[in-house]
């Protein structure tokens, strides 16, 4: 027998009408270069987003060719998620944080036919624009600031559209919505493109209420920039719910992100870890008598904050919590649209104590529905035990299963089907996923596995620590030893010996002690705020 | 270019592997017969679902294959909802409450090969054993009694299957996983047919924060019965998030759920409005210094609670909210799977007053996701003014585009392949949609519409009245003409002039009051617990 069902495909316009019907009176808000607030209502983003698309067709775009952005996050680029979409075109986000090269190189290699650049990144496009020829330039007047010559106003584009007669693109379900490089710390940066079913289907999972826990009465900072990982997906689900919006624009130092709270406090942010310590501690100073910023933040009580990107240390979660601040981490990446794990409070650990609460919360989380997790070790899969460690491979309707125009290698996706991630890791039995390391970054000394991601996150729990990664340095004896590069907070003082008598008292085995340690102003960071360690690498090689 | 997402097709069988893997220590606890309580761990449940899978694959099921059930709800019928689709099978519910002939009619045109029966509703199964053949009968010991000889026993059935040796019937995401039939009020009862994609998508919807926000510490309690449109698709949403199940097995009486509730407080329960009418009376009367139940019940403070199946009164939901239960309202039908709409407190609404929060709490609500609705009136599509009526038509993945083995007919489908839901209502500009009548319980006075519900609704808001339906009798001058059959509750009195006073005290035109008041002893049912008209109207021809 047959399902009598429609056969209706999954769409993202749908979720575009959807906001325009529903949420017309409801706010997004967007800070501009010059720090002011512009605010839109739905109603208007539904109109301009409509009128977006109207114009990109009657510039000739044509179904399944790419428009790429280079934006902050900001009203404007939240048209170009469902405008671009919805005229039938492929949203690819240029990351502003790769050099000029890397920014030019990934343009060509996705043959991007428009490009939408805020007029503050016009020196940024200039870098690269000899790398790729971008057939029209779309400049978004962010700073309020006429458009240079030779170039197509964003504002005057939308002017001159007809919203009411617009008529969306075709498509089929597995067409293509939006397109984003891995950062490609090994080789060419890659592409992955997202379908209108894959993006529906993400949404729908992520926003659920034991993750993102999306309400149309939440307010949502979105610290994570719309290059990195489509800010991990939340405008879309911020427009399925039809929650408010608040996006920080240019201005993400911690004072900024702070000022801004004050003027709308978030129920909910998300950001890479970095974003947050810097926070924490430039709130924490504040709190000094002698401080010029004293008594000028409060931190938004009951806000919930997702964390991703990195891994986030319990020392974090436990900093926040303090404020009532509940930190909530994900796991995921670029391949993954992203939310592959998310750690949240489990119904069997209600009983559990603090300490247990918070080494949960430290871990990446458990699988999300529609998600297939496995750890495959040097024999096989490995049982869900809390110890046995190896690869996590995924599978499943958000996760990609090819890089675009590249053939499908042995190293990234498994002969059966399944993504294979670069990150090692355990699965306990209520299937919380530990990650131990980037299978390149565990280090092998005298046959056993040493987690740099254990001894980062001990360390970083000294109070005198501000950052620190470990790497490996060769050692004749041992194969691999673990050398620590730690940064130091301001005006804090620690010796080799007080941090290794640190690490003991954590629970480490004295061989597994860092076997140096080097003193460094600031872990260098990749474009997406993770700690680059292949710098570290170069600059420490033994 | 093409999208590079893996071709991952939406699975019931991905829910159950999930909850074995994640939820294994969760509970879900039924009531017994005997009103003892059965508690199971969701390891349990995943266990047996795939002995039952397996056992049915030995019995040689084929795929598509249908196998019916009989039950309450309970464990045992939860086994069944992943079991049978595990196994490659649909699982039919049949409606216990239906008439004989009218179960054998539907067994025999659904062509169920087996038939899941609970050992206590043997007897109405001996009524329509006649009409249609079951090529086995397997009986589950709900009483714990020993099965009658010539059944097969469904606890030796699991106890000799092999639940490790078991492998999921291979299948697309548009096979069918289960089937119900429409109540059919006019004509024969027609089938609807769900898929494993229709499944996961209502599923996902459903369960967002602002609709079920089914989170993995709830505890839900399901008095809809699983035979009634899949109990709302809950069990499905319940096992994607691993919360807390009690079931109430046959003891919907308000006393038996009041009781239960003591012993297992819900965060979140499920009914027709009826059960929740009965259940604030009976828990009102127990109030009394000499009712014989006096302090025997507490009602669980901070529930939520979803109600739907029939318009919920405005003065249930104010009852309720009295004692910190929240009434969210949803509308939808077995052709739905179900979810449409649900009414939950919006954004824009945060300042509206009190009055403002229960008028909209008292409507059938927002579109949910995935859904497309629109209001067809004599002109075409009504405008969203909160004024205009028509027939509500909807569209979506999961809303049924035809009927099991029934040609597609214009009453039910438009020609651009909507279907007609046959209410009529209004929609206002938040998007909340106001149900006013079924297209054949509209009265037509005069020329002009009077709304059935509006008037019960405002009846039952009377102190004295518990029940109120509202039926067209023929009149020579207006066409037709309003008759109020009304139940008054215990020991209470009103009198016509009484009601039309505060029916004109509710904003009442004159010409809208009824013709008349019948007062009877209670409102006529569905099986499905909805006020049955068509037995009024038998009763009161004019």
């Amino acid at each position: 027998m047959q399902s009598t069902m429609m056969a209706t495909p999954l769409s993202l316009n749908h979720l575009l009408e959807r906001a325009g019907q529903l949420f017309h009176r409801n706010e997004i808000v967007s800070r501009l270069p010059d720090k002011s607030l512009r605010r839109h209502a739905y109603g208007e983003f539904y109109r301009r987003t409509r009128s977006l698309a109207s114009a990109l067709q009657k510039l000739g775009l044509q179904k399944g060719e790419r428009v790429a952005t280079l934006c902050w996050n900001h009203h404007a680029h939240l048209e170009c998620y469902f405008g671009i979409p919805a005229a039938g075109g492929v949203m690819h986000t240029l990351n502003l944080r790769l050099s000029p090269d890397e920014i030019g190189w990934i343009a060509g290699d996705a043959k991007d036919r428009f490009l939408v650049v805020d007029d503050v990144l016009l020196p940024l496009y200039k870098q690269f624009a000899g790398l790729h020829r971008f057939e029209k330039v779309i400049v978004f007047p962010f700073s309020g600031a006429a458009v240079p010559e030779g170039f197509t106003d964003y504002e005057q584009l939308l002017a001159d559209a007809d919203p009411e007669g617009f008529r969306y693109a075709a498509h089929g379900e597995d067409d293509p919505v939006a397109m984003c490089y891995t950062s490609g710390t090994t080789g060419r940066p890659k592409g992955v493109a997202y379908s209108h079913r894959s993006t529906i289907l993400h949404t729908l999972v992520a926003s659920l209420g034991d993750f993102w826990g999306l309400r149309g009465t939440d307010v949502v900072m979105p610290v994570t920039p719309m290059f990195h990982a489509n800010s991990w997906g939340m405008p879309y689900g911020a427009v399925m719910m039809g929650v408010k919006l608040v996006f920080p624009g240019p201005h993400l130092h911690p004072e900024d992100l702070l000022d801004l709270m004050q003027v709308e406090p978030p129920t909910l942010s998300l950001g890479v870890p970095t974003i947050w310590m810097s926070l924490i501690q430039t709130y924490d100073a504040s709190q000094a008598k002698e401080s010029p910023h004293h008594g000028r933040w409060k931190l938004p009580r009951g806000m919930r904050s997702l964390v991703g990107g990195a891994a986030v240390p319990e020392s974090l979660i436990r900093a926040f919590d303090r404020h009532g601040i509940w930190i909530e981490q994900g796991w995921g990446m670029t391949e993954t649209s992203p939310v592959c794990t998310i750690s949240y409070p489990r119904a069997e650990l209600q009983g559990a104590s603090e300490d247990e609460k918070y080494r949960r919360a430290a871990m990446a989380g458990v699988p999300v529905p529609l998600v297939d997790l496995r750890v495959i070790g040097d024999q096989g899969e490995q049982p869900w035990d809390g110890r046995s460690v190896g690869e996590i491979q995924v599978r499943g309707p958000f996760i990609t299963g090819s890089y675009h125009e590249v053939p499908v290698s042995p190293e990234k996706f498994t002969a059966d089907g399944w993504l294979r991630t670069g990150d090692v890791a355990s699965v306990d039995e209520l299937g919380f996923v530990r990650i131990t390391d980037r299978t390149k970054d565990l280090i092998k000394s005298g046959g056993e596995w040493i987690s740099s991601v254990d001894l980062e996150n001990a360390l970083m729990a000294h109070p005198a620590v501000a950052e620190a990664a470990v790497i490996a340095i060769p050692d004749e004896k041992w194969s691999e030893r673990p050398l620590a590069c730690v940064a130091l907070k301001k005006d804090a003082d620690a010796h080799p010996g007080d941090l290794n008598a640190h690490l003991l008292q954590h629970g480490f085995a004295k061989w597994q002690l860092p076997e140096r340690y080097e003193f460094i102003e600031a872990v260098p960071r990749t474009s997406t705020g993770k700690f680059w360690k292949l710098k570290l690498r170069e600059r420490f090689p033994k």
